[in-house]
């Protein structure tokens, strides 16, 4: 086989591992805990039909590969949970690592594009990032919402907190922040969440 | 809510279900089923990845949620092993009335796009679709090989029942067909699939 065609074929059977990477989100009907890949499939598909909510114009297949391949660095770096203060201390270091690592299997060319799109998201400046962190939010808020706020509960997380992420939401899209606002405010209504 | 935004978040939720729908595919490393989200992510990403060997030239956006929507109809039809003769001469009727139901939870408009979009890859005609099938066809064969053929074998699958299977990899792309060419008759070679 081709080295190059060699590299890409390694690197996709390397990221299959993110479908072992389980996060704190439980699927809808109080299903299991949700993985990476399937979090990152969700987001994609959320983030082309629900474009017209984005507060800027953006590419759209800038946006899917970005939700795609956001959460590839955690097959190292493992899940940090949103409202994890300690791990989210060390998360930037842990991440570096796993993104030299795991991008660099394959060929350079791709390996500086994934890289700089992966860095893109993480920089949250650029419209499609702040977008694509609008469905990486209101992705899990909505399972949870379906779910009785489960996972907020079980980690005792507060509104205040909550809205601290969402602030990236606001960022990508006034709209969705604001459905956002609405499914919070049912939820400390509901017993859900404290204020 | 505003009635469109609210069926395009119970679109997203109702498609959660399709992360339970599991296939025939192992995880790489000997693992668990795979389900159809998880292939869906992975199909989307080699996509973006292998687009150089595509025999046209493709919208890579199209190819991607191509990818990411083709098995969504598997929530109410199920999961349809390639080499399931009996549940193929009931899949196509199975899955006409699954993607009624799924895609009326959107907008008109955007539940006319998603049919239109489902057809194309099934029709397989257009270059999009036709590359689309190629990653359909090698993201679960690479698996398969790295796990030593184990899902052939479960299923006494033999290399002619691939071979035509992989006529549609063929149409997609003339190079990666070469590449599951070979890995077939390394598997036959190895004693994991009979000639």
């Amino acid at each position: 086989m081709d080295e190059r065609l060699k590299r890409q074929i390694d690197f996709a059977l390397e990221i299959d591992k993110e479908k072992n990477i389980f996060r704190q989100t439980h699927l809808t009907n109080h299903g299991r805990n949700e993985n990476d890949a399937e979090h990152a499939w969700h987001m994609a598909i959320m983030a082309y039909l629900l474009r017209e909510y984005s507060n800027e114009e953006v590419d759209i297949a800038k946006v899917m590969l970005m939700c795609l391949i956001h959460d590839i660095v955690e097959i190292d770096a493992g899940d940090t949970y949103a409202y994890d203060a300690v791990g989210l201390e060390s998360q930037k270091e842990r991440e570096d690592a796993a993104k030299e690592r795991i991008f660099s299997l394959l060929p350079k060319d791709q390996k500086e594009e994934m890289i700089a799109l992966f860095d893109e998201f993480e920089n949250c400046e650029s419209a499609e990032s702040k977008y694509a962190h609008a469905m990486d939010n209101l992705q899990p808020l909505i399972l949870n919402d379906s779910n009785n706020g489960g996972d907020w509960k079980e980690h005792e997380v507060t509104s205040d907190k909550i809205y601290q992420r969402h602030i990236k939401t606001k960022m990508g899209s006034e709209i969705l922040f604001d459905l956002t606002d609405s499914i919070i405010k049912e939820n400390i209504k509901k017993g859900n969440l404290p204020k």
